[in-house]
């Protein structure tokens, strides 16, 4: 893929609602639950590309699983924040893609570099991404 | 089963340490993660009895499930503290058992009442508590 | 307050999408987690009556806490599944607030009786709830 | 400090069992919960080294609070593993402290990097770690 495609790509954002099931004693949101948010944020790109995960595995018999994660935490969310999750994929590989996202209220709070592999839902072995998903996902 | 054998059932109490992925912004621990805290002493429990849940799903293919929950957060639990979570059964019958369940720190914080059932794996749907485990729980 | 005014109250409704986060091994949503989505639910149905409940602490001084919870749980949700909590005030005393609550889907899966009590946000000693947020509620 | 001193470090290692609540629907634990891991590791390894993080709020007004995490997920665990994460300082700045971990069964299933930082509780304002704190962290 040319640069040129990667600068088309398109920015998927995500609302979320900071609810006191997030939060710490520190009267901020617990660091292990952006982790969370950005999932929502790839599950929600991944329905407005037209999958559902439950369909990946039944036609496809595949899921997707996190491989690595690297996150900078910049300011805090709190308790009732309305925040913003972005998803940007910026490689698409054989078998795994590759996102930048943020979480983000007035600015960035959180930044996270997160790498995704396909694998087989039984065995958990990477396998490639199955064309017709790969397809759409740069839509 | 009679009350003579009611009485003679032991109270099985496991340690719970508190931290900051329990506790809320409110600065006590969130009121869901007592479930957590109740579930891991019913596991610990059913070990101390010679069942591991894994074992439970493979040879005979059943697992339990929470049916119903009556819980009373009588005061609230914080960051660090050292808990006991007590596990006592109070009726086991054919498909299901009843617990009285506590947390406790220097006094009662939170008590339950917890039923789960004996279900099929796969359909969910309810099972006789295999006779070799149910003779077991007794003891 | 009498029962016309009883018959009168609106059963609010919230969108709740289970995600990966929400559910565990045995390929349902975990126990505890319908107790998060039920929050959400009061939260939501507080914002809906003009209520931040980061603006109940900076103005009055107060904050809910949940005293008690009887939960039933009557088929599972499953990942994916898009869910509808619903929240019901059944009671509105002076210092507590006794909801009726429902997580749905194509039918309802777990329902719940949900104390809850306002308590000073520093004490956790309970106090009446104020009486302009009292009054707004029965809207 | 010396290349000497780094050699000299003790790894910490804490059990952690996996119960339903750390798993999800794909049958193995949860990405975000390993984070949880790792912290209760290293809340213990601050608690072995005579720390209580109560008192360190209380006695010097400061938190630890995570700055980054670069996480690698290399093989899955399952509910009911009893894995052991291991903690190990790698570098003790003026307000910064960077660990190694890792959450192993019998081998290694994922590797972190973490930087925390020393921060005052009110502000979330970095400040130097209590040379209090910083001395007895080396031993």
């Amino acid at each position: 893929m040319g640069s040129a495609d990667l600068a088309a790509i398109k920015i998927f954002t995500f609302p979320v609602r900071v609810y006191y099931e997030d939060t710490d004693s520190g009267g901020v949101v617990y660091y292990a639950n952006y982790l969370k948010f950005m999932e929502r944020g790839r599950t929600e790109w991944l329905r407005a590309h037209g999958f559902e995960q439950t369909e990946l595995i039944r036609d496809y018999g595949v899921i997707f699983v996190v491989r690595k994660v690297l996150v900078e935490y910049l300011r805090p969310a709190q308790f009732n924040d309305l925040l913003r999750v972005t998803v940007k994929p910026v490689d698409i590989g054989r078998a795994k893609i590759e996102f930048e996202q943020t979480v983000e209220r007035d600015e960035t709070l959180v930044t996270g570099q997160i790498q995704i592999a396909c694998v087989n839902a039984e065995s958990f072995r990477p396998v490639s991404i199955p064309a017709a998903i790969k397809e759409k996902l740069w839509n």
